[in-house]
């Protein structure tokens, strides 16, 4: 299909906040589909998404679905389960579905028991976000030149992931293939690990101490300042592998601490040095792509 | 002194990286002093500083300072005392000598001990910084509407204070006065405990997960880019709080583990909530400085 043909005719996004309204902004900037449906629970909010212009129309549930041919499914992670099941019950077998959740695994595991999943269900993990929330942030720009990580099943279709991959490259990512497995385990590592110990940094400044953080406190706890309800569902949904994560994180604090009680040097030093150049490695990584 | 007025004529910077250049430029531009002499090891280098404009003149050693007003010792802070000592036995009485170090308590301890510490020294810490390092990206700017914190001894002197104060706030710095103790009992928990945990996160990552890191790991794990050399300095320099941060750090990140093998998403939520909280009440003063 060349660049500038429309994909899906309506899109529909389930959760209009900062994702969601994202994707709604970009899909109808890149002329990747006509129109696009919001749904959510509070109908003011529907309307004044509408008045923004982020969304052209709004329903305030999965089951009033009608003529979608994509919806994606932007809610927090613990009810992502929960709308693609009404989704599957609601649209015809034609309408493709996927999601927008920064954990796999389980959401991947329940929805592969839904009847035709491998046909109409691909999981998806934009790699972008903000610690800013609802659709009022939406940015049509949030997700150019960022990862978008599929999450297909062995048997999924062929003619679904295709459609999907081409979807989130016309909105300008980079698509990239994991099991959902190994994307929970890297994600633990990439992102659930730094929410966590950003937050665990944050939460021991004290009233007189505060003052005194500058730039390294708060690009190290900027993080911190997302929505805990949000977080909460995301540590619990990936829960073994941040407990995991957190272990290992844990044992590398240990090791620091004993070098400073040995007050061996030359081993902080090691720490240090071998800190700097995973970050170098990272830096590199983001100017080769 | 009117702000026009030349508060010092010659300054010396010993130890000419990002942060001493930085001073070097600022005070000069701001009409603060009229010429600088750096102080470093590598004739070559300091060549180089004085054809970038960094510095007037320069020397090799402390010992060589004639005819200096101010000295700002500048050198990572396990040389900081030892380049003290020599400019007090080099320069007269009424050279005044100040450091930039980011530890103090061990510092000034040793540093009072020389005769007439209290009218000649007085510890200081300008709270800017950078990843960066060497004068080549010394940066005018670097201090402007940044913190200093001042580290009197109970009998310093009222002459120093007030002159240490005014030469930093005409580098556009707001001054602040703390004891050389709670200073590092604070900077432990606002930049040496983010560097370690920064650094601890960072050296996790795998050559797999790297490239699926995104914004939240860059924010989280830049710091982790300094220099590991002079962070193992700081660390050793204030090991007894950074032992003791470390520790509050790993039981807060046990907490948390908990909260994740109960399946305890309220205690989770706290947790974060509790994170969030202190990481909005430092924006909140950031914003009201």
């Amino acid at each position: 299909m060349p660049e500038s043909e429309i994909q899906f005719e309506t899109i529909a996004i389930v959760g209009v906040g900062l994702i969601g309204g994202s994707i709604a902004l970009a899909a109808r900037e890149r002329g990747i589909c006509k129109s696009v449906i919001g749904v959510g629970r509070n109908p003011q909010r529907l309307q004044h998404a509408i008045d923004l212009g982020v969304i052209d129309e709004s329903v305030t549930s999965c089951s009033e679905l009608v003529g979608v041919d994509l919806v994606i499914v932007c809610t927090p992670v613990d009810r992502i389960v929960e709308d693609v099941r009404t989704c599957f019950a609601s649209t015809p077998e034609s309408t493709l579905i996927t999601d927008a959740g920064s954990v796999k695994s389980n959401i991947c595991r329940e929805i592969h028991e839904l009847p035709n999943s491998a046909e109409r269900f691909i999981g998806s993990h934009p790699l972008a976000g903000s610690h800013q929330s609802g659709f009022e942030n939406a940015d049509a720009s949030l997700y150019a030149n960022r990862k978008c990580v599929l999450t297909p099943w062995e048997d999924s279709s062929k003619h679904l992931i295709e459609a999907m991959s081409q979807f989130w490259s016309r909105l300008g990512m980079q698509v990239h293939s994991l099991s959902p497995e190994e994307h929970d385990r890297i994600l633990g590592l990439t992102s659930h690990l730094p929410h966590l110990g950003a937050s665990a940094i944050a939460g021991l400044i004290d009233d007189v101490s505060v003052d005194f953080a500058a730039t390294g406190f708060r690009d190290t706890t900027r993080v911190a300042a997302g929505d805990p309800g949000l977080w909460a569902a995301i540590f619990s949904d990936n829960s073994e592998q941040v407990i995991e994560a957190t272990e290992q994180l844990i044992e590398t604090l240990k090791a620091y601490q004993n070098a400073l009680v040995a007050n061996d040097r030359a081993a902080l030093t090691d720490l240090l040095r071998h800190a700097q150049t995973h970050r170098q490695l990272f830096e590199e990584r983001q100017k080769r792509d």
